[in-house]
């Protein structure tokens, strides 16, 4: 179900009933850009440790913006044994929604806008009717205006445009508006006084205006005064309550999305999804913690699950070659896999995955959901008897919770959101300097008598080389030294 | 004319006509956002000097995209004595080219996007099929990549993956990929021998392929290896040369439009265009100079007039009101101004000043260009005996010539490219830090015995503050000094 802002409220309910019931979630995020400084190999370095990838993202990928977000529900049905799903694909956009709102600023690579783009992205669908959102403390801040606002409005007497501390006598008129005003006055005087008249627009004589106008909030220079009693003061404030709590829930927006997420405690599924996670708490919660882990980032997700990571892993990664997500949903399909039997719900449109729809936020959460239940599916395939359907709420899946996948991580598959990294031995792990014109082929030649090396370019002076056998090190660090490079590591 | 990648090529020839045979042009671009720092308030603050102004632009708005180009071009017909016009509507977008291509990150600021998103802006347009660019410098270094691709490729005999300095040994293959390439070795001697067989496609081994294609330009993961004697292996690098060239007009893209413009030497129009020149310079040409100044902004545009200033000056000035686009030239329809007399070329759309496109680049080019012939034909009028058509080559506009007009400067009304900045007194301004509490309602009431004042905010704790009456600056200063504000100017 597509989801922009000129549906967003009519639909939240049902958003808000299909995470209510959901056995688990699937999400997934499609962002405007991945990296603002280094190539995509040097943020993703082989050797990076779990903090170090983290502390990159979080500098170079955040001021990108995810622009849309796919969020799929799946419920099991005992009866039918059967997931129903309900999916949502959120077209997302800043929008400023008055004159003192965050005016945000957000990067986009060209890269990726291009991917999107022959991909059949709707950009138009996006900033024209993406839906916006506000984190915790732009909410906070929002308040207290409407507060400040009301507060200043209750203070009755009080010229507005003096402020608390200084002293009380009216500002001087200026010799070319004092003709204006004082037909104002008069025209107040008269409403004053004449029973009848309970309204008096203002002649729009446009320096005068401007000049009286010049702190109110409305946006249009026209000025109406209204004679109104004691009962109907109050009814008017009660409207403009009710409206500003509105205002304020239409500007919090698609974050009530993500707050019905975190609230739910449910278990939340992605394909690779650190990336995801870091966007949702950065754009839609609140500022990433300087360190990574358990209680920093799990503000939003109480439990994660990466399906990238469990197919990466015993007892899938023997039988599964290649886990990027559209390969991995067409494996998942064949033997000793089967296909998860998931319905849409009435009402919901259904994906076909014979006709793909690739990076579409609402798409690829589908089929990430899908992968999980056929990989969990498989786990209880080892039980005695065997069991067809494994829940989420299973022990057999709990050793996967919390780890999200290390893109091109060589030796540390995950980072671990429950407790401390893992710390594998680099003792074969050269760290290599050389001259600016190197490339890769040299690095090759220089460790040709060492069979099998990998490189993992660092910037252009440096990389990490690592050799198939830690004893060989020693000859390597020599074959270093010889060549005029340095090992460091 | 709508302009994107699809049809650019095809109408280049258009477009570099037009730009021939025109008496001027007019111009105008659209961007995704206007600062990425400070307020536009604070961007353009009422006493910058032209050099702030410019280093501040320069700082905080080159960052953002120039997305659409609108370029119109009138050429004077003598007999029918009116403007035959062209006008083009360019959408524009940095796609990579190839794999070693800039990817260029670009900001949008969400206030700016949803501006153009209410206008009815296509974004599709320019994500999908925006026209690319180089700049000078990316031109030239892309041109250095191909020189340097031919040379290594016509150093026949080595191995392109060792570098040149290197020991010329084979590299050493890894024992699992040792079996496929004894028997690509195979094959290859095969077709050797084979007088028959002219190609040899190797079959798609996976790890294999990649291992040779380790260097190869090639995307696609599959290698022909073809037989050729002397004269087609000739033929061969003449197409490849030819296709090389091509390609490169491709990635030079829009550039060659700006470059068109620049070789013409023709009197360039816009409203407002500071930014727009900017913009130009900085995305199609060269990085931005560090001082402005004739020399250094006009490496494009040799003579640029900017509608805004115009009409802002004597003799225009005292009988237009309102000098945005829209209104000026609803104003230069009426007395004492005619409406010029201006008709579309054939084959070209005519636009209808009726229903407006405002902020469409092409339409806000285009009325750009009948605000001009408005006013240069009012300034006939004072000839004796008057003339009706005032000509871009005339002496009676060149007052007006090189001189861009400065948003929201107070007494500096224009940034002059061909001499020294106007130096204005500046005796009544007083340079004003206050608490950052203060508002603006603060400063008129401290200032409130002065009369008329003018306040320009720096940042949250100062402000130029502007008296009427440059003898009221002693007592203005003493004030100051009461309130434990401080003056320093």
């Amino acid at each position: 179900m597509e989801i922009i802002r000129s549906n967003f409220k009519d639909n939240l309910n049902k958003v808000y009933e299909a995470i209510e019931e959901a056995d688990f979630l699937a999400i997934d995020g499609e962002f405007s850009g991945i990296s603002d400084g280094p190539s995509v190999s040097t943020l993703t370095n082989g050797f990076d440790t779990p903090e170090e990838r983290y502390q990159k993202l979080k500098k170079h990928s955040m001021d990108f913006l995810l622009f849309q977000f796919g969020l799929c529900s799946f419920k099991y049905d005992h009866t039918e044994a059967k997931y129903i799903m309900k999916s949502f694909n959120f077209y997302i956009f800043p929008k400023p929604f008055n004159r003192s709102s965050p005016d945000v600023k957000f990067v986009c690579q060209s890269s990726s806008i291009d991917f999107l783009a022959n991909q059949g992205f709707d950009f138009n669908k996006v900033f024209r009717n993406g839906i916006p959102y506000l984190n915790q403390e732009e909410e906070r801040q929002l308040r207290e205006q409407y507060d400040e606002r009301r507060s200043q409005a209750n203070g009755a007497g009080t010229l507005s445009y003096i402020s608390p501390n200084a002293t009380k006598c009216p500002v001087t008129i200026p010799e070319d508006q004092k003709k204006f005003i004082e037909r104002v006055v008069e025209q107040i005087e008269d409403l004053i006084q004449n029973e009848e008249n309970k309204n008096l627009q203002l002649e729009p004589s446009i320096p005068g205006i401007i000049y009286l106008c010049h702190y109110c909030f409305q946006k249009e220079r026209y000025i109406v005064i209204s004679k109104v009693d004691e009962e109907e003061r109050k009814r008017r404030e009660q409207q403009k309550q009710a409206k500003e709590q509105e205002e304020l829930s239409d500007a919090v927006g698609f974050s009530r999305v993500i707050h019905a997420i975190a609230n739910s405690g449910k278990l939340v599924v992605g394909h690779n999804m650190l990336l995801d996670v870091m966007h949702t708490i950065h754009q839609f919660y609140c500022p990433l913690p300087e360190v990574s882990g358990l209680v920093s980032l799990q503000v939003i997700y109480k439990i994660l699950l990466d399906t990238k990571l469990m197919a990466s892993t015993q007892p899938f990664k023997e039988i599964i070659n290649n886990t990027s997500l559209a390969e991995l949903e067409k494996r998942l399909k064949e033997i000793p896999f089967n296909p998860p039997e998931v319905e849409s719900a009435e009402g919901f449109p259904s994906y076909d995955t014979a006709s793909e729809q690739l990076h579409e936020a609402g798409y690829d959460a589908y089929i990430t959901g899908l992968c999980f239940i056929s990989m969990a599916n498989y786990l209880g395939s080892f039980l005695s008897p065997p069991k067809n359907h494994v829940s989420a709420r299973s022990k057999l899946i709990e050793p996967f919770f919390n780890k999200l996948f290390l893109m091109r991580v060589m030796d540390i598959p995950y980072l671990n959101l429950e407790g401390p990294d893992l710390q594998p031995k680099r003792d074969h792990v050269l760290h290599v300097t050389f001259p600016k014109e190197w490339k890769t082929s040299d690095l090759y030649q220089l460790f040709s008598a060492f069979g099998n090396i990998q490189v993992s370019w660092i910037d252009d002076t440096s990389a990490f080389v690592s050799l198939s056998q830690p004893e060989q090190v020693q000859i390597g660090n020599q074959a270093v030294l010889c060549r005029g490079a340095t090992r460091l590591l």
